[in-house]
């Protein structure tokens, strides 16, 4: 797992180079057929990039983006109508059932599918018209790390692609040194772990395009530390959750630089009154200083606005290594998580 | 709270009642303008609410849905092309800013805007064209309980009465009962909690129609009992939350008859032997055989199949008892959550 977080700035390289001319192919494609919405198939990991694209067609692309509902298509037979959508099927082993199986489907309905891989010759590539490879390298651990970043550069390649996402193809070039930044904060990372060894569980907090990053970590910390770790994003969390802060509890809070910021200073105010522990991770002074441990990441020499768009994938890089480094003190091996395998076939 | 929780019944039957004529004009004029998508908006209990609908719209009526983000509309002033779609925005109050402004996006947009509120003389019932008022009665308790079934119901009538949906209409009728009788669980539910007292925290699963189950459970034990419930779909589970499983884990399994409860049954096999401590709602022998704590429910006298699109309305009163009555175990009080007040105002 560590070999493979410390890799993530060469697979971006070889991601960014590997799906320019397919996704630029694609977008081409998706004007041509009029894709006028886009529905996404994934699990796990690969949801929260799911999550990401949500974001990011969205806001780049004014494109509605749908979840698919997968057991709709497993278990009950059913799917919607989608015709105008692009159907893209997330899985980094290419062989999740369900998703392949939402693929097949939508290209029989007439969708114009998309497989968004690691594995080019894998079942689920086979399952569609399109194929985005990720070209990330083999992912051993049962942890995936270099390609949820993969997939969600993959995502972002293919927005910039897409009508109105253009003002991303510059900062795009920079994303692998980006992270290489990121993965710099390893040793004190490692260090800062030990103060929650004895944590019983934790809340991690993003909003906007920090969701699916708040989402993959606590993925990160059920998986390798066995803590139940609840993400939400920042507004949700408020109608509800925040009864659920006390003296020393840990909530993780992820906050870029951009619209949200405002927002996570009046959060960390107030969970700073409450006494909780608060790990940061941010660019932000005014954010840091208020942080039982501060996590700063390096401000990117980019257009802020744009900056913000990619800021998960460098982001989550800290929340890899935060959890990893935890589960080694915590006398676990990240590396052979309890009753699970590197692919999970649910239908 | 338990007042509210126990008037669910009858508040349902006001429901059905109103949303009838109104649900059928609006259905009407979807299909008049061509609505060919579904976008909701909504936070906490609303967004369970719209999880619901998710699947309901989907299954019954073949639209696509797409959660909106409601972060994107207000903090970055930017949305999606919304031009065929019908874009319902939840709010049990009316009030939650964020909401609003997403309704009054989408209609300047163009798109055919419904509000869903128990206040029909609210912000969001004004930004509006059109507005399905629940009449649940007026809500006091934090935790909302009789608003969460009430809009459920109000959105299957809806799907009842789209394109598709038809088959709806007869177990509609029935649903009070039955949600009369799984109130009758209360004295069970009561005594059950006990064992529950001293868990630090839990997990809640559920699939396909029962996942807005799963989700709603968990927030009304973190609002009530400050208890770290963390919900996942069963297949979303497997793929990575799993490792949390030990001896002695409370997980609460929510499964009503249909499709998957085979996936249900494997899963609790395999619970079993991991000793968690399971609390299984159900109507199922074989399923709540295998339970640490079993909730049982009457299977009621309609088809099968539209048995169980309903089944979420009534599986969730259990839920809310179970909350309610280890709130009062652990000695907190259910009806004064720490730090939250009944409108939240998030934007």
């Amino acid at each position: 797992m560590l070999d493979e977080i410390r890799e993530q700035p060469q697979a971006l390289r070889r991601t960014l180079t590997s799906v320019a001319e397919p996704a630029r192919r694609i977008a081409g494609e998706c004007t041509a057929r009029n894709i006028r919405l886009v529905i996404l198939a994934a699990r796990g990991t690969s949801d929260n990039a799911a999550v990401y694209a949500q974001y990011l067609f969205q806001y780049m692309n004014r494109l509605p983006v749908a979840l698919a509902t997968p057991s709709l298509f497993t278990l009950y037979g059913a799917a919607p109508r989608m015709d105008d959508a692009l159907v893209i099927g997330i899985s980094q082993s290419g062989e999740a059932p369900d998703v392949v199986q939402v693929l097949a489907r939508a290209r029989q309905r007439g969708a114009f599918t998309l497989a968004l891989t690691n594995v080019r010759d894998s079942p689920l590539a086979r399952s569609a018209e399109e194929v985005l490879a990720c070209d990330a390298g083999p992912e051993y651990s049962v942890a995936a790390t270099k390609t949820y970043t993969a997939t969600c550069a993959a995502l972002a390649v293919l927005a910039s692609a897409l009508p109105g996402g253009e003002r991303l193809a510059a900062p795009l070039v920079s994303l692998p040194e980006r992270v290489e930044e990121a993965i710099h904060l390893e040793p004190q990372i490692a260090r800062d772990v030990a103060r929650y060894v004895h944590a019983p569980e934790c809340i991690v907090l993003g909003r906007a395009f920090q969701y699916s990053t708040a989402r993959e970590m606590a993925l990160k910390l059920e998986e390798t530390c066995y803590l139940i770790a609840t993400p939400f994003s920042t507004a949700d969390f408020r109608h509800g959750p925040a009864a659920l802060v006390e003296r020393g509890l840990p909530v993780v809070v992820f906050a870029a630089p951009g619209p949200c910021l405002p927002d996570a200073r009046e959060l960390l105010a107030w969970l700073h009154d409450q006494r909780a522990d608060t790990v940061v991770v941010s660019e932000d002074e005014s954010l840091l200083e208020r942080a039982t441990t501060p996590i700063r990441l390096h401000t990117p020499e980019v257009a802020a606005d744009v900056a913000e768009l990619l800021s998960p994938i460098a982001y989550i890089a800290p929340g890899q290594l935060f959890a990893h480094y935890l589960a080694l003190e915590r006398g676990l091996d990240p590396d052979h998580p309890r009753g699970l395998t590197k692919v999970t076939r649910t239908r």
